[in-house]
């Protein structure tokens, strides 16, 4: 049983076919838009430059040979392992169509949802067998951080869940398992409590936004490209993570304290982040900027490999 | 006018040394505990060797023999430029020298404190020329990060703060402005937001430190090695950041609602996170992982230079 179901054939629907093909599995791609399987061809030779970054070696011709494009939906259900849905992030539609997979699938086949905000209590809520669906959502962009956090209902059976953790870590994604639903899952809500600091303090005029970035990226960023932040606390303090976060305790608490203000995001603010933004980074050169992003992705994920990393 | 007073010679005090003399200054270390300087040359050996790692071609030679050691205080602030301050976070203790610093100073020298929590407004409080005195905090470890934020207090002129900036940028610190006194300033402000996350995630139930671990590092973190929020958001959304957010906003702003609390940080929870650590990462191989953490942040430090980022 090798066979993935690819049900929506965007570009997060493309980088999940090339990634279980990748990793020896058969991708069939089912979209109910005969244009956006015409445009996979046209995301796979893109998507495989990167690839052949990170592995010069990389097989293309094997890959594509792996992946059934044009099929319709009972062709992508028929004995898949896992049916991984990424179509429109509509609630209505979703339930619709997870009531169709429900149908033309086995009872064992998972159901996996690579929606980020929409979660599967709600999308699976009109299935028969609930037991198997569950969220798995990557990271963006997907054919380069191979990440999937899983999560399932209260329906979800803890079976169905290490079976798609096991289907996913063979496929060489970094798989993470949430135990509980909550809005924005794991990555999301470290990216949003990031997110709205840098926003706090751009607005409330403590640093520019240029400035702020560089913060980022050439003090913080460079430690988590391989740490999380309890390997980092861990490292911090002599005696370990415990004398780590001893030592801090007061300190971060208090920031605790004053980071609980809900930024207004409002559309004067929103024209003020982009004035500042279009002086120092033009808009037309945003597709030179995701290639660079992509390729030193593709480069850092290289060097991790090289360095002995799982992914 | 290129010579640093490097006043504590602990391993932030050795990593500034070795820094400014790298870039071309003279670095003349003061530190009150003779046995701190003589560490100083156990120091400079292992951290040339992760300066190597960036650039092979760099010159030991001359960067020893631009550091003088074993100066007095008097010495140090003879004809200084900028004296680096990083001795022990204590504020009485530093009030006490910067009193000194003042006096042993010309009322041109810049006197930075590397400090992180206690803040220039506090630490000059007794100085006469407070007009000079500015935060410098660097970031761990300070000898491969090379980045530093620099803040003043109401006293401090905007002279000195673009003066501070130049001589940082010269002696190749990605060097930041804060425009105003705020506990942990831009660094540890980011990176408590996100550390607090972290532990609301794991002390919820909601993740395993292992898992939130490998959501920083293998789906953020690679990105955020050479990108910050606003470059990022910018990418996400067809016209850019204001379209980013437009579309985000309010899931955002449902995260920071939900992101309100302050962790206890209580000893039975740091029992619980020093057990969850111990069972699979090893108390011993501290020393080992500490190593392998400045060795990577020294290989995409060269990635990054190779790609044409500043630093």
């Amino acid at each position: 049983m090798n066979k993935i179901g690819i049900c929506g054939a965007g570009l997060i629907g493309a980088s999940w076919a090339i990634g279980f093909a990748n990793a020896g599995y058969l991708s069939y791609v089912y979209d109910n838009n005969t244009n956006t399987v015409e445009n996979f061809n046209k995301y796979f030779d893109d998507l495989l430059l990167d690839l052949k970054t990170i592995d010069p070696n990389i097989n293309k011709d094997k890959i594509r040979s792996n992946i059934k494009l044009n099929c319709t939906i009972e062709q992508i259900c028929e004995n898949a392992v896992l049916i991984q849905e990424s179509i429109v992030e509509d609630l209505k539609v979703k339930q619709d169509v997870y009531k169709e997979l429900d149908r033309l699938t086995s009872k064992e086949t998972i159901l996996a949802s690579s929606s980020s905000y929409l979660v599967i209590s709600e999308i699976s809520e009109f299935v028969e067998h609930k037991n198997r669906c569950i969220n798995a959502h990557p990271a963006l962009p997907p054919h380069v951080v191979p990440f999937v956090e899983v999560v399932g209902s209260q329906d979800t059976s803890e079976e169905i869940i290490n079976k798609a953790l096991t289907i996913y870590k063979k496929a060489n994604y970094a798989a993470i398992l949430v135990k509980k639903e909550t809005e924005g899952f794991v990555l999301n809500r470290l990216q949003g409590a990031l997110l709205n600091e840098a926003v706090r303090l751009h607005e409330g005029g403590f640093a520019s936004m240029e400035d702020i970035d560089i913060a980022l990226k050439h003090a913080l960023g460079i430690r988590w490209a391989f740490m999380g932040p309890f390997e980092i606390m861990d490292l911090n303090a002599p005696e370990g993570i415990k004398d780590s976060f001893s030592r801090y305790r007061t300190g971060i608490q208090n920031l605790a304290k004053q980071q609980n203000t809900v930024p207004s995001y409002s559309d004067e603010y929103l024209d003020k982040l982009d004035k500042e933004q279009r002086q120092r980074l033009a808009y037309q050169d945003r597709p030179d900027r995701i290639k660079k992003r992509n390729q030193m992705i593709a480069l850092i994920r290289k060097l991790k490999l090289e360095l002995g990393e799982d992914v």
